[in-house]
């Protein structure tokens, strides 16, 4: 009844469009994304008037690129299906509400599964409401990153599965990335952790020492990351490694682990680009040192997001966790966005500021 | 003075050599055992007279054979170190006491790291009397083997580390081999699993079905070791891997695993006469799967070691436990039978029978 008092009352916005921009998955890349993995087409959008009340038109303000997104472009099954030719690129996002009848109001925050678009009308059962600390009201991108799945896979896989102890070493691989400088500050910040983060470049080893705190190994350096994480701990062992880019460097960190080591298997960033994928040649150190490699999906602890959530908002306000962003502009440019991931070109979370295509321009362009 | 009681009174037996006869590490091997990687030579052995108190003179009966070996003879540090070149080779034995002056009555069975050797002089502090159940009296070797390390490391890397659960999916490889054919027994008789075995050649299969009572998966035909598992597991998953192999037949495994799947390393046999070692290059599995891949060392168990014995015992009773050794006759034939096990050519633990020297001649040689 209040769906249809609302659909009789609610103003019709003037500038909601008849269609949206989407792009889709036109050629999976073998090895790289190229300009012809992605391309653009529009799609008719619902007119309000001729929506259901179970569902809602939003305006989609902020998509996440994600380095698992990489595998959803490959035809191997994963722990969800890949995503099909032809079809919208599949995308976590933030998104304004612009046209409701039922009970969530217009110009609310939600979230859910948007894909690359610009706008979009789902079910009310595929979205989630935002609640944002009002500290960090006009940063919705951030239910993208520490608030969203980045910073519970990072509160997840650190806490339920590292287990980490006061006074461990933690050694975290991409810690200049989404998850990984989540991970680090936990670690250092919560759970009263020695870190050493491992980064590609002089930029992002000086934002780990200097902005988050912790130490900081370059895995391009010279003289190799083994060698490198060696000279770091200087006599001592792993405790507890998080892995976010396999290859070279989960080895180098499999040949220093600690008695009954905890190493966290987040992702393989570096093998994701490449069709002749390499495993950890040295695996069976897991039985000299007794250690234990697992692998864990953030959803699986769903039941807990919202006092992990919690737990995050306090964190952030007492400066435990900071954050960065590396915010690309427009819609067209989330196919860059998501190549610049495996370039390694970002610090911190990359999220696409989608631009409002119906004000008829994008407020800039980032280059890439 | 007991000590000096009997070192008075207990008769000196004439049958005791001045010099036993032992097998050293000649060469390091590169990849194959080749028949310049061990030499023997003969070493002095103490007198009884001059023997001292807490020492005791060893006649040694069995000696193990177990894969371990073959890493002691490189020089990668491993959980224990190397073998020193030129140095009598490690290997756990089972022995009889021929002089004793201590608490040890001579005629009483022991084990200790005794080495490649024929005879040995040890103190009392660094060997292990022997209590068989009366029923196996006749058996030394089996402390070798299920009563031994073998036995307790499918124990406790079963029981501790595979976590089964009655009806649980559980795959071995090596299956037929010492540790791997009681993991098998214990997960079919004891957890009540359905167990899938994976043995190279018909031989093996054939004895894990007609004689184990399990499913077998022969990894040298033709279908390839993934496709014969998937066959035999007909559409469903393995809920404990125990891996004594590596290499393929653990990327098989990896690639059939359950949610929430327990993978206990126990050994990779199948890399260590390389030196080109393999990863699993699928161990994103792991994620998918959120499943664990853990090593252990069964001396991390010790303090249980004297209840695991017991329930391995009554298991053996009651004919959940079957056991079978690949006896080779003579100590001469120990680098023999250490190349035997890489070819894979035994069913069930084998021993090497040390040949009474002092008779002055062997009993028989085992054609390898």
């Amino acid at each position: 009844m209040v769906g249809l008092w609302r659909r009789a009352s609610a103003p019709i916005p003037t500038n909601i469009p008849s269609e949206s921009e989407v792009i889709y998955l036109h050629e999976r890349p073998l090895t790289s994304i190229t300009s012809s993995t992605f391309k653009t087409r529009q799609e008719p959008l619902p007119k309000p008037n001729d929506l259901p009340t179970d569902m809602v038109l939003i305006r989609v303000l902020y998509i996440s690129v994600d380095p698992a997104m990489r595998g959803w472009l490959s035809t191997r099954r994963s722990y969800i299906p890949p995503v099909k030719l032809n079809a919208v690129m599949r995308a976590n996002g933030v998104g304004e509400v612009v046209y409701s009848t039922g009970n969530i109001r217009q110009g609310e925050l939600v979230t859910g599964m948007f894909g690359w678009r610009d706008y979009i009308a789902l079910p009310i059962s595929k979205i989630n409401r935002v609640r944002l600390p009002s500290s960090l009201a006009k940063q919705p991108s951030i239910i993208l990153g520490v608030l969203g799945l980045t910073g519970l896979t990072a509160y997840f896989g650190l806490l339920r599965v590292g287990l980490p102890q006061k006074g461990n070493i933690v050694v975290v691989s991409a810690a200049a990335g989404a998850t990984g400088s989540v991970v680090a500050q936990i670690a250092k910040n919560v759970c009263g952790c020695r870190v050493i983060g491992i980064a590609g470049g002089k930029e992002k080893c000086t934002y780990l020492k200097e902005e988050l705190c912790i130490e900081a190994v370059d895995y391009k350096a010279e003289e190799g990351v083994f060698e490198g994480l060696q000279r770091e701990l200087n006599g001592e062992g792993i405790d507890v490694y998080f892995d976010n880019v396999g290859g070279e460097t989960l080895e180098a960190a499999l040949g220093l682990l600690n008695l009954n080591a905890r190493v966290v298997i987040c992702g393989a960033i570096s093998q994701y680009n490449t069709q002749d994928l390499k495993g950890p040649k040295n695996y069976m150190k897991l039985l000299v040192k007794r250690a234990t490699m697992s692998g864990f999906l953030c959803y699986d602890y769903e039941n807990s997001f919202t006092s992990a959530r919690n737990d995050i908002g306090k964190w952030i306000q007492k400066g435990w966790i900071k954050t960065r962003e590396h915010e690309i502009i427009g819609l067209e440019n989330a196919p860059n966005a998501l190549a610049a991931l495996f370039k390694g070109e970002n610090i911190g979370k990359i999220v696409v500021k989608v631009g409002d295509r119906n004000n008829g321009k994008l407020e800039m362009r980032a280059k890439l």
